[in-house]
């Protein structure tokens, strides 16, 4: 099975043109130039990929220390499990609904495709020559499938943040399944499967602030409607704040994310393998980086303003929304664009988790203002950026997007909820999920 | 010296075929092709170790959070000491132990060798030109050092969990310095350096089931029965649970692992530079993700259905026991055979822990079913997958392996035990090994 | 704008050379040698530039653990603050000032630069061909940049651990700025700039022992002074140890700061694209992982025999002074010579630490003996590895960086103290800076 996207593969690889005249020919020096592409295009996705991979972990480390200590283990669980039915959901339907590679199940390359191909994700032979690799001037089919599942299983880990603390954990992990099996292939094909966003709407979205990042978000914001808040969290027409059990892990948490987001924004770029390529790729971590650290100064000098106190917090989830605003287009902007973007992005989530709370919409960690919020911005930003941006197409996207998962997850939701429940009982909400639904404190001995 | 190992270096790297020819005219562009082989290895190798050098961080985590906070001080300084004597007695004389190029103490590389040669290991000079290394075809002797010297490590790491909260610290340090300096590197030889389980054999373990992860399970095991168990763990006929005191800390050292296997399995290739290593590579990257899933998530439902709940504790062992499965052959099975794989080592999580037990072999975070029992499964395993393997020569080196690893490390404690005790004694341990033989508690403000 | 620095690019690429006849002819085999330096450095930067990003996790992590947890949130909020402060003005003007690339404020290349050149750091344009490159035998732009901001940034982490526990957030957020923003960079400018230390002096500082690590430590050092110890630590003529409230988390950070010293040390080669080159960075990673055990090990073995007990604190922080001694020179020493280079920096802590007490200056983790005496130990030993260093040349540069350092730190440290305090009441510093200064507890739920 061939496999390829078109995600952005924007420039032709310059050793290949180098190389092209001579390939006639058939000289030694011509093929190790392909070769050459093909191999770093690959060390650039596998590396990429364990980044991605990392951020697992960091949602992990941050969803844990924000939640209460009661809480912890069950929160530890979903995170484990979710990117381990993301992994094989991805393999068995997902990656091949999010790239058909022409063959729409829906549509056609050139009316616009909507749902993609259907069959198990395959990967080239052992020890293949050039004959043998799927797409030769791209990168191996297993470290394209490596990258793209890590993508897959961030989206679901964004929803466990925002529905700590009181839901379920099967309803929660079969949500997950339908959300990386189904729900995230489909909208992706749409923008990086060549479907319609892509060809009929010229939607941008580099690395994924709509196709990711809000996906998770939309999907936390139906959950979290048809949850309901925490008890005591909105009370007598209060909010009353509930903190986070361990500081330090939410820190590490989002340090790993920070981390990880440069594969996941550099490995977009999807090749290595010429000198363009390479400086783009370096352009990207940059920018990244900086509006990383826009976004948390922001939050931090905001903070400092409104409430006269620095909140962390709001630091490390300023730091978060930085990043996802610059994901939608990272290569563009000067350092300086970056900045502004990851800095609007802080700013958002300053005002972004009390507008929630007003709403009395409860998001445990955030994840809605960081993800969805900041997503939305960095998707419009876009167009201030990349020539090749239409304000209609950015718009349009968001809204269809938005409107898709929305209505999915609220489907999938609503049946959970209908046929088994979704939410714990009020008692084991008190007494803490550990003990009642998995039997296992995180800190046996540190509470009481 | 040079330096190469005979570690399933099967495909001839395709560039270097490709350029041979030109390669008598002295063309410039195949020189090129060859020195990028070297460099792309070599890149391999160093982005591989130090994702294997992250694996003893994980091995630490892991421990210090499946242990009770008495005792947490000890594990890390376990971890951080034997990781510390590794690099140092592989260097003083496992590399060439296990690496002998040809140059057996006992054996040849025809008649079969059993021990290796003595001496320092010895890296290429500074700013070494095509004619300065050690071996062109391969990669530098830095980098493959470096990633052997993370495996040897990684072996004892494995010990450390089992024998925790009793071991005194001295001791199992110096049974660390003979198991990284002879115990590991000799055995490894048989197969990886080319001795008489790969040449008379037949012995295939692409990345060390047996050859590393078996190894530290063998000297595991030995230690915890000649240790005996923790006070208060088997009484009047009754398995205590003793649960860990930070689960955070545990999952984010199951994340660490999974990470770090990427670069055990991947950097096994040993080779990068080619369509057909990168590609390999790749697959490598998926089936080691795909096993490590199924693992944990096999775990999960199997603990639901036996114990009603879902076990963090064995979902995250579930996980590791996937990737030691896969481990022996991560690249000849497809998805859905590492899925199977996986979720078998997984299952054999599950009833591992209980079946320990039962013997009242108390092995403190489950390290012998995970690297052990998983390990002997994925070493058989290579049979179902790899036509090049025999069922008489993955069963004899399991064997071999074994007998000769336990014995030795029957020898090793032994000694140790008569001569300065391996056991705290009864108070400290009640007391905890943290205050009584370190005088620091991890967490003194926490507990009580 | 063209980047490069002189940063000890000793090697002519090898590729480079074997093309070079070809590069006339225009052969396209020619091309693709070139370009795949340019690519292969460039991937170098980046791998090595995100592993020294972790560093900024490490030292967050490493500082959280060992202060009280009362004042976990702020040091937390500092290590993150410091890095967002640091990635801003390294491009606001510190990487311009630290690469003038001749264009000095002050001084010329010729008699010696003084003051680099000032102005925006900017990156090279979208999709570039070879062209379009600021210096195609190097790498791209961005990645440098990238690179070296990272460098900058953990000069400033290394602050932020002596002084913790008493100094308030904005003082030491704006110290930060300017020891990022120029301190830093001026100095660096001396050497990798190409400044009077490099032209004059001839100092060598491979990857910053003094540019980097003792940059830190002066300014740290001068802080502790002008600060004061915290209350309670030297009373009647006694020493109180004030324990760290998190050792799993002290130990994390250091394993973190472990493998970032891979990218710290290897990438500071600043070339990966022949095979002099890759065999290099291959021996500066083998070199850094021994020198680092051999410190972590030469403070277990000595605290055992000093004090009758293994302490942890103090092999981590063997572990690091072993890390910073060898950064000065990884390329050149043996295994053997590293692994006396980095025991030397172990002992150096174990006796450097209550040497400050005796001293009464309060460095809460011990970054003054790590960073700046072992700093100095490693540039030292330079002179004793590699053959063009001269005793004058480190010894003078070391005391030049040392005192330009420290006065301007003294400056700017005494206004912050005049015009806006730098120290918390004593009441802030009994109850913890964490609810005074931020009103975040680290650990809710587990102290009371």
């Amino acid at each position: 099975m061939m496999s390829k996207h078109a995600k952005t593969l924007s420039c032709l690889p310059l050793l290949l043109l180098a190389a092209s005249p001579a390939t006639a020919q058939g000289a030694p020096g011509t093929e190790v130039a392909v070769h050459t592409v093909f191999v770093l295009n690959t060390f650039l996705f596998l590396v990429s990929g364990f980044l991605v991979f990392w951020m697992a972990a960091g949602f992990a480390m941050l969803e844990a220390g924000l939640v209460r200590s009661r809480n912890v283990t069950t929160q530890l669980t979903k995170n484990f499990g979710l990117f381990s039915i993301a992994a094989i959901m991805y393999w068995l339907i997902g990656y091949n609904l999010m790239y058909p590679l022409g063959n729409w199940s829906l549509g056609t390359d050139e009316t616009g495709g909507y749902l993609g191909a259907f069959g198990l994700a395959v990967l080239e032979a052992v020890g293949i020559g050039p004959e043998g690799a799927d797409d030769l001037s791209y990168a191996s089919t297993g470290s394209d499938f490596f990258f793209q599942l890590m993508f897959c299983a961030t989206a679901a880990s964004i929803v466990s943040g925002t529905l700590a603390e009181r839901i379920k954990l099967w309803p929660f992990l079969l949500f997950t399944a339908l959300l990386t099996g189904v729900i995230y292939p489909v909208q992706a094909s749409w923008k990086w499967g060549g479907g319609f966003l892509d060809s009929q709407f010229g939607f941008l979205d580099f690395a994924g602030s709509t196709v990711v990042h809000s996906v998770g978000g939309w999907a936390a914001l139906v959950g979290a409607i048809l949850l309901g808040a925490r008890k005591g969290k909105y009370q007598a027409g209060q909010v009353n704040p509930i903190r986070g059990s361990n500081m330090p892990l939410a820190t590490l948490g989002t340090f790993i994310l920070w981390i990880g987001w440069f594969g996941f924004n550099g490995g977009s770029q999807l090749a290595m393998g010429s000198i363009g390529d390479a400086a783009d790729v370096s352009r990207i971590f940059a920018n990244t980086n900086m509006a990383a650290a826009s976004g948390a100064l922001v939050a931090m000098i905001m903070t400092q303003f409104l409430y006269g106190k620095v909140d962390l917090t709001m630091v490390l989830n300023g730091a978060l929304a930085g990043l996802v605003a610059i994901t939608a287009e990272p290569l563009y902007p000067s350092l300086f664009g970056s900045l502004l973007i990851g800095g609007v992005g802080g700013a958002i989530v300053v005002y972004g988790v009390p507008f929630l709370d007003k709403l009395k919409i409860d998001d445990v960690v955030g994840a809605i203002p960081v993800h969805l919020f900041a997503g939305i911005w960095g998707t419009l930003a876009v167009w201030f950026t990349n020539p090749d941006a239409t304000l209609f197409g950015q718009v349009a996207s968001i809204i269809i997007v938005g409107a898709f998962v929305s209505a999915a997850s609220w489907v999938i939701w609503s049946i959970l909820k209908l046929a088994i429940g979704i939410r714990v009982d009020e008692e084991s909400e008190i007494t803490g999920l550990d003990m009642t639904e998995l039997g296992i404190e995180a800190y046996p001995e540190f509470t009481t």
